[in-house]
C-alpha cells in the first residue's frame, strides 16, 4: 500500500474517482476509505496514527463544508497529507478551501484546487517520484502525453473553424 | 465546574479574557484550557470525551485560521459547544468563521461573531439559564444594566453636542 | 412546548422541515411559526417577549437575505436563540450568515451553517440535554446511529468499486 | 423636526457627525438619537412607530456589525429610511452593508456607501427637496460649490507639479 | 409624470417589470426608459439634466455589471435616484452592488437589494409620500395587506403539516 | 500631447505620481487632469469627447470607490482607456476593481492591478510602441534594466545571508 | 497578421469565438492558438518571444482557473497583451480575474471583464486604431451602430408594454 | 542540494526566512533564489528545467499578487513544488492564494496558508521523510517539541490568571 485516499462522505466519491484512476495509471497501490472527522473521529484517529507503520507513504484527504478531515489526519501523522477542498455547499468550496489551506504553523496540509482530485493524485505521484525512479518516469510520460493531447485538441478546434 | 473555555493558542487569550470575566459575573464556575486541535490532538480528545462526566455543562472553544478546534471538540461530546472565530490571519477571520460555522450535518457548533468572546459567555449562560433560575435571573439583570448603559452613553453624547 | 421554530417566510419551509422531524425524533415538543421581522414585527415581538412564560426553552429562527429575524427575536428574550441562515438570494447565503452571526456584544445568536436546519435541531437538543437525561441519552444514540450509517455507506461504496 | 439621525452605538458618532453638520448646512431641523435594535429594542420601536406623527419626514439610521437598526426602524414606519453601514468589525463593513441593503421585498432601506454619512444627509435633503423649493435650491448651490472645490484642488495639485 | 424607471439594457426588463406594476398600484404616473451609460451616454445625460423640469420627482435606475447608470444619472440631477443592482454576470450582482452603493461623497444613490426592483418602487412611493397624503395612505394599506398575506401563507403552511 | 492621466480626486495623486514619471522616462508627452465623473461630469465629457482631435492617443483614468471615471471617459471616445482601481475605501479596492473591469460589452476599459499606476504607464507605452519604434525600443531597455535590478537585489539579499 | 488570440484550453473556445468574429468585422487579420502556460509552456514561450517579429501587433490571451497564460505571454514580449478571465471553476471567475489583473509592477496585462471576449477584440481594435485610420473609422461606426441597436431594442420593449 | 526556496521578489524575504531556518533544523541542504516569473522568466525556466538533474528534490516557491511563480516553476519540472501565497497587496493575499491553488488539471502546486513559509519547510521535510529515515525522525521530534511548547505556554498563561 503506497497511497490512501480518505474522504469525509460517500457523496465526495464522484469527484475522487478520478484520483483513484490516476494513481492506478502511475502504478501506485492505493486504498480508499470513507471516514468523517466529526461523525467517526476515532476511525480517523486510528487510521492516521497507524498509517506509516502500515506502509502508507502519502495520504489524500478530501472534504467539503468545514472540511476538517485533512487537518485532523495531518495532526496524527508526519506523512505528507494532500487536501482536496470539495464544492458541496452554497459557498462554492471557499469554506472548504479556507479550512484546509489555512492550517496553523506546525501541521501543514498540501492544498489542491477546489475539486482538484486529479491533481492530488499527480502530486502524490510527484512525492513518491522523489525516491522511486519508475514513478518519476511515469510522470514524465504523463507530461508528454498531456502536451500531445493539448495539441490534438487544438488541431481539431482550428480545423473546425 | 459548569463551563470550560478552550483556546487553540495562548495568543487568543486577550480576546478570550472577557469571556472568563463575563462568566464570573454570572456566577458560573469556569475552567480555562489551552489545547491545539493539531499540535496536541490527544489532549483535545481526552478533554472532550470526558467533559460531561467531569461535570462540564457547556464548552466555549475559540480558534483562528483553519480553526478546527471547536468542531473537533464537538465530535467527541454531545455537550453544547460554542465556537468563537478569532481574527488572526490576513483573511480577517473569514477563514475561522467558515471553518467553525460550516459544520456538516450531525455535529453542530454554535458560532459567535468574529472575536465575539463576550457573547460566547452570555450564550453559555443562556444555555445554563434554561434549567437554572439564578442564572436566568442574572441574565435579565444583565439585559437591564446593558440598556441603562446604552442610555447613559447616549445622554453623555447628546450633552456634548 | 419545549422548542419553537420560527421562520421569516413560508418559502423557508422546505429547508426547515428537517428540523421539525429531527426534534420529533428526539421527543421534543415543538411548535412552528411563520413571522417576519419586517412585515409582521409586532407578531415577532409578542412571540419573543412571552416565549419563556409560555414554557418555550429554546428557539430556532431561520431567515434569508437581510435575515434580521433571529437577532430581533433574541433582543426580546434571554432564551437561547439558534439562527439558521437561508440561501435565498444571489449572494449564496453570505448575506444571511453575516447578518445572523455578527450580532453585537450583549445579544448573541448561536449561528448554524447556511441552510443548516438539521444541526439547529440537534443543537437545540444539546441545550435541553444539559438538564434532561432522556434527551442526552437520545443524543448519544443519534451519534452512534450516525457513525453506523457512515460505515454502511462506506461499505456500499467500497463494494461497488 | 424634519430629520432624525439614529445610531446603534455612541461609537458610531465620529462617522455620523458629518451628517448632522451637512443637514444643518441645508437648513434642515435635525434630532440625534442613540438606540440599539438589540439592546434597547423598545426605544427603537417607540421612536419609529411615532416618528411620522411627531413631524419627522426622513430618518437616517446607521449601524455596524449585524446592523439591524435601519431595517428594524423601517419595519415600524412608512417614512423613508436611509441606512449607513458602519465599518466596525474585522469584516470591513461588508457585514453591515449586506445586512442593510439586502432587505426583503416590502420594506426597503435606502443604502449608502460604507461609512457614507455625508451622502446620507445629502440624500435626506434630496428627498425633502422633492417638495421644498428652498432645500432644492440649497442642493443646487451645494453641487456648484462642490464642482468649484474640485477645480480648486485640481489647480493646486497641478501648480505643485 | 412623477417617476421614471431607467434601465441599462432591455435584458433587465423581467426584473424591472414588477417595479412598474407596484408604482401603478400606488397610483404614481411612471415612464420607462432604456438607456445605457456607456452605449448611449448623451441620451442619459439629456434625460437626467432635464428630468426635474419635465416634472419627474424620483428616478429608479437599474443596471448590472459595472452598473454606472444610477451614478451617472445622479451626477446630472439633484432629484433622488434609487439604484437597483442587477445580477447579470458571474459575480452574482456583487459587481453591480459595489458600483452603485460606493458612490463618492457628494452624489448619493439610494441602493436597493440585488434585483430589488419592487423595493425600489416602494421606496419611490415613500419619497413621494413625504409630501403627498394619498401616496402615504396607499403605503399604509400596502403594509397592512402585506402582513395579512404573510399570515395567510403561514396559516396555509401550518394547516398542511 | 500623447497621453492624458485623469484622476477622480486629488487624493489619488500619491498613487498616480509614479505613472507620470514612468511616461516621462519613456519620452511620452503627458498631461495631468483632475475631474470627477460625478462632481464635474461636464468637464469629463468635454475632455473625453475632444481628446482624439486634441492629439491624445491613450488615456489613463484612475478612481476609487464606485470608480465610474474610466468607464465614463471610455463612453465618450474610441481611444484606448486604461483604468487604475484605487484602494480608497474599507473594501480594499475591490469596489473600484469590479466597477472598472466589469464594463459591459461594447465599451472596454483595460484594467490594471489595484493601485497599479506604474503598469498603466507601461501599458500606455506598449500601446504607443505598436506604431512608434522609439517607444518600443525604450520598452525593451526597460525590461532589460528591470531584469538587472531584480538580479542586483537578489545578489544583495543572498550576500547578507 | 495583426492580432493573435491565444487560449489556455479548447474549452474556452465558445467564449472566445465572438472575439474572432468581432476582429473580422473590424477588418483585422487574426490568428487563433491553443496553448497552455502549464501543459505546453515551451509553445507559449516560443509564440510570445517571436510574436513581434512575426508581425503580430496585439495579443488577446484568455484563461480560467489559475489563469497564468496572459501574464506568462506578457513576460516574453513588449507587445500589448489583453487578458480575458474565463469563468471555468466554482469560484465564478474571481480566481482568473485576480490572477490576470494583479500583475506585478513592470509587466502589465490589460484585463477585461470575466468572459469579456468581445470587449477584448474591441480593445485590440482601439489599440490598432491609434495608428490606423481605417480601424479607427470602423470603431466609430461600431459605436454608432451599437447606439442604434440599443434604441431599437428599447423601442421594441416599450411597444410591448 | 535537497531543497530550493525560490521567491518572486526580495521583499518576500522576511516571510521566507523562517523557511530556511526550519529546513536547516531538519538538516536539509537548502539553496535560496530570487527570480521573477515575469521579470526574469528565462532564469525561472532554466532553474526549473534543470533542478532535478542538479539534485534538487523539492522546491518551495513563494509569490504575492498574481503569484504565477509556483505554477510556472511546476510547468517545467515533475519535482514536487510547494507554493506559498504572500500577502503583498490590498487583497490580503487572496489574489496570491487563488493564483497558486487553482492550478489546472495536470500540473499541481501544493499550496500552503497565506504567508505560511514555515509550514512549507515542514511539508518539504515530510516529502523527504517518505524515503529518508533521519528526516522522518526529525519530524517526529519536532512534533513532540511543538506539543511541549504548547503545554509550556498554556501553563504560563494559566499561572498568570
Amino acid at each position: 500500500m503506497k497511497a490512501t485516499i480518505i474522504m469525509g462522505s460517500d457523496s465526495d466519491w464522484p469527484i475522487l474517482e478520478t484520483a483513484v484512476k490516476t494513481l492506478e495509471e502511475f502504478g501506485i497501490a492505493t486504498e480508499v476509505m470513507v471516514a468523517s472527522a466529526h461523525r467517526t473521529p476515532d476511525k480517523v484517529h486510528n487510521f492516521a496514527a497507524s498509517a506509516r507503520e502500515r506502509g502508507v507513504k502519502v495520504i489524500i484527504a478530501a472534504a467539503g463544508a468545514a472540511a476538517h478531515l485533512p487537518g485532523v489526519v495531518a495532526s496524527y501523522t508526519t506523512l505528507p497529507v494532500i487536501g482536496v477542498p470539495i464544492n458541496s455547499t452554497p459557498l462554492n468550496g471557499v469554506d472548504a478551501l479556507y479550512s484546509i489551506v489555512q492550517m496553523p504553523s506546525g501541521v501543514p496540509v498540501a492544498t489542491m484546487a477546489i475539486n482538484g482530485a486529479k491533481n492530488a493524485a499527480i502530486f502524490a505521484a510527484q512525492i513518491l517520484g522523489v525516491s522511486e525512479a519508475t514513478v518519476e518516469e511515469a510522470l514524465r510520460r504523463h507530461r508528454e502525453t498531456m502536451a500531445i493531447e493539448v495539441e490534438k485538441k487544438a488541431a481539431k478546434l482550428l480545423a473546425k473553424q
